[in-house]
């Protein structure tokens, strides 16, 4: 029995595609938080280059990907798809589970196939650094990886704790030659202003975004790369949607439904957009997608959407997206990619219209999940990934009932190779199933910004 | 340019290359130590299974892979090919560099590709449990990862200094399900016996051995499984290179070097010997094949061709092999997967025999041609297998000065993402280049059994 579905070199997507082409009504604009109006390319310039907010903005179906892109992204793509045989024996399903394999990038996980395209057109245009945030260092390390094989600089401010408790992370970023740093630094007035007040601050995401936005807004030399949420994220990682659609259909199929977890969105929305854009034009309007999220962190299943600032700083455009705003903190969850408020506007539109549903689940779940995959199929995946393989087992076991032979495919977004405490936290009984922090959210979706 | 040539799994190898059939002599046998004599079947029945032992003392050219076996091994076989463009460029050689890549595997080296058929054909003869030691880790993950897609147990005695060195490779044991202590430990009279005298013992590998060796032996529901060395291991091991030779032919090109690190022998043995056996039979008399180790652990460059222990206890029987003594502990360098006082009888053969040369090099220059590697191509390997980069540069560096345009194949035999301390001490200038330990191997070889 066949279990991966190769696609050769030369039949890897030569464009991107962009959703942006097939909604309905077209996204809401971002905004600029002083004044009410929506944000030009002028106010992206000074920490982005061109092309990046060319396609931020771009209403284009498809856009190319250059051949200096593509073959960086052979160096592991495409990449492969796997018939879960074992999987579906275990559960005693009748529904036909599929997964794409994103760990097979040198970094681990599905980030590189937008951190090579930043990479790239930043040095296009002449820039030599790329400064960026990281939390737990998967970010980080795609960067430098990217950055490595284009001979640029880059620095990564990672939040201090993880820079601390995760030292294999930051080891890698440094065996590609970037610099990293744990955040709060001394080295912004952001940092130095977090470290006045509390010097023994143990750093967040917020914090260490302004800090990489501040430095790349100071030097010219430097820009800012974001590795999710943004439009030319999702842009980027429609790669791997597109080549599963073709993989699938080497296999004459095509999915009923459609799975992946989503923290800021990038990697769900690389998966779902080819196949989002099918339903959105009628091609196959019965698909149902859906975006899994932790329960401890609930942006689509328990958020609003409104307009709500990217960061807890408030120096992002306001973007309108679901939010748990801007200032919630989630519980410290091992899915640590999965811990933002907020989430990918272009995701967040379509969940809000109804093209995509969500689900959330508890931590041990779905490290129970990870586990019966781990034993079955014999891939260990990252947390983050286990709420697409938890989503995926509950559909293949409601086929188990009704006997439907659905086709399922999930995004098999990152292995697990650098989240084993998490796993031993798991085999210790120690991981806490946190009740919906309700009085958190509540508190912080009062601090919305007020829009005119 | 093409960058990965990809093998279907309907082409992966179904069967075993087994070099024995093609030797100009054959081996010499292993000796039971009390009496001189042969080791027979009756003398490894009570740890190993039956097919194993037939293996291990076959003469049959090629043995049958089977089906269930091909199954698990197409998790990430056939293993990619790849053609190492950007690392010519920067050499600027006219040479043509290939590389098998065996990091795709789940616990990521070349070690499952015998992890798996050991764990099989012990399942297939009954037994329920294999014990086994490992180093640094990298073993015991693969058999853990093995017995578990197999529905069996697994202990596992890891040499204490790693055990509390490396939580990411006990991790990975236990999140296959397999049992995972520090050795020595108290389990085993072996390790009584080292703990009764040195209860702050950091272990060595030749006491994990043992105590693995001693619980089955002691039990008659467990098997012992090793992770190199035997000719059975080398055989398992032949997949990788007969799988390059078909991805060579489909590029029409056959190398003219072919290069891989060795330790205990079997993922050189398993890439060299197709190509071996070319060499041997007269297909190919001039292909160069090259064992690569480290001078601070130089058995082929500086061993001596005996017969000897493979631990160091004495539990084994002797085999003959280059050794640097079973007494040797090697200097504590890096690549863990190398400090082993002995050679596969196998490659030993060849080697004495001229087939094969051995090179050796320092730790500093090795980690230097890991560097470069990664920043051309953008895979951080072990620091096991930059021995076999450091090789295939500096032959590429000598096709520069002569303009021969050599075809260079080496194995890739394992990422570094589990090694990142290693490229840290690197990075921070802490990598000691050990002088070649002439009285350490001089005292040692004085104890080399007697055979009469």
């Amino acid at each position: 029995m066949r279990t991966k579905i190769l696609l050769d070199e030369a039949e890897m997507p030569k464009q991107w595609y962009n959703i942006q082409a097939d909604l309905p009504t077209p996204l809401d604009p971002p905004l600029h938080p002083a004044t009410g109006k929506p944000v030009g390319p002028d106010d992206l310039r000074p920490i982005f280059p061109m092309e990046l907010i060319r396609q931020e903005m771009s209403q284009d179906r498809f856009i190319p990907i250059p051949e200096e892109v593509r073959e960086i992204l052979q160096i592991w793509r495409p990449s492969p798809l796997y018939r879960a045989h074992r999987l579906e024996k275990h559960l005693k399903t009748p529904a036909k589970i599929y997964y794409k394999w994103e760990g097979v990038s040198p970094p681990g996980s599905h980030k590189p196939n937008t951190a090579v395209p930043q990479a790239y057109f930043n040095m296009k245009e002449g820039v030599e650094r790329i400064a960026t945030e990281t939390g737990a260092g998967q970010w980080g390390s795609s960067l430098a990886f990217a950055t490595a094989l284009f001979g640029m600089e880059c620095r990564v401010y990672m939040v201090k704790v993880s820079y601390e408790q995760k030292p294999g992370r930051r080891s890698l970023m440094r065996a590609y030659n970037a610099e990293c740093f744990p955040s709060p630094s001394t080295m912004t007035s952001a940092g130095r202003a977090v470290l006045e007040k509390d010097p023994d601050s143990p750093g967040s995401l917020g914090i260490a975004i302004s800090e990489a936005v501040e430095e790349a807004a100071s030097r010219s030399d430097t820009n800012y790369s974001l590795g999710s949420v943004l439009n030319h994220v999702c842009l980027h990682q429609s790669i791997i949607g597109q080549e599963a659609r073709a993989q699938l259909a080497m296999d004459d199929t095509y999915p009923d439904v459609v799975i992946g977890c989503a923290g800021g969105g990038s990697n769900f929305a690389g998966t779902a957009f080819p196949f989002a854009g099918d339903k959105l034009t009628g091609k196959h309007p019965d698909i149902d997608i859906i975006a899994v999220e932790p329960t401890a962190c609930p942006t689509l299943t328990r958020g609003l959407y409104a307009y709500d600032f990217g960061d807890i700083a408030g120096l992002t455009p306001l973007m309108r997206m679901f939010t748990l705003g801007h200032d919630f903190v989630p519980p410290a969850i091992h899915a640590g990619g999965l811990r933002y408020h907020g989430m990918a506007p272009l995701v967040s539109k379509l969940v809000k219209e109804g093209t995509i549903r969500a689900e959330a689940y508890h931590q041990n779940e779905v490290f129970e999940a990870a586990r019966t995959f781990a034993m079955t199929e014999g891939l260990l995946v990252a947390p983050e990934t286990a709420h697409a393989v938890k989503a995926t087992i509950d559909e293949a076991l409601k086929c188990r009932k009704t006997g439907e032979e659905k086709t399922i495919l999930f995004n098999n977004s990152g292995h697990g190779y650098f989240d084993l405490s998490s796993y031993d936290a798991f085999h210790d009984g120690k991981l806490i199933d946190y009740a919906y922090p309700a009085d958190l959210i509540e508190e912080s979706l009062r601090n919305l910004p007020k829009v005119g």
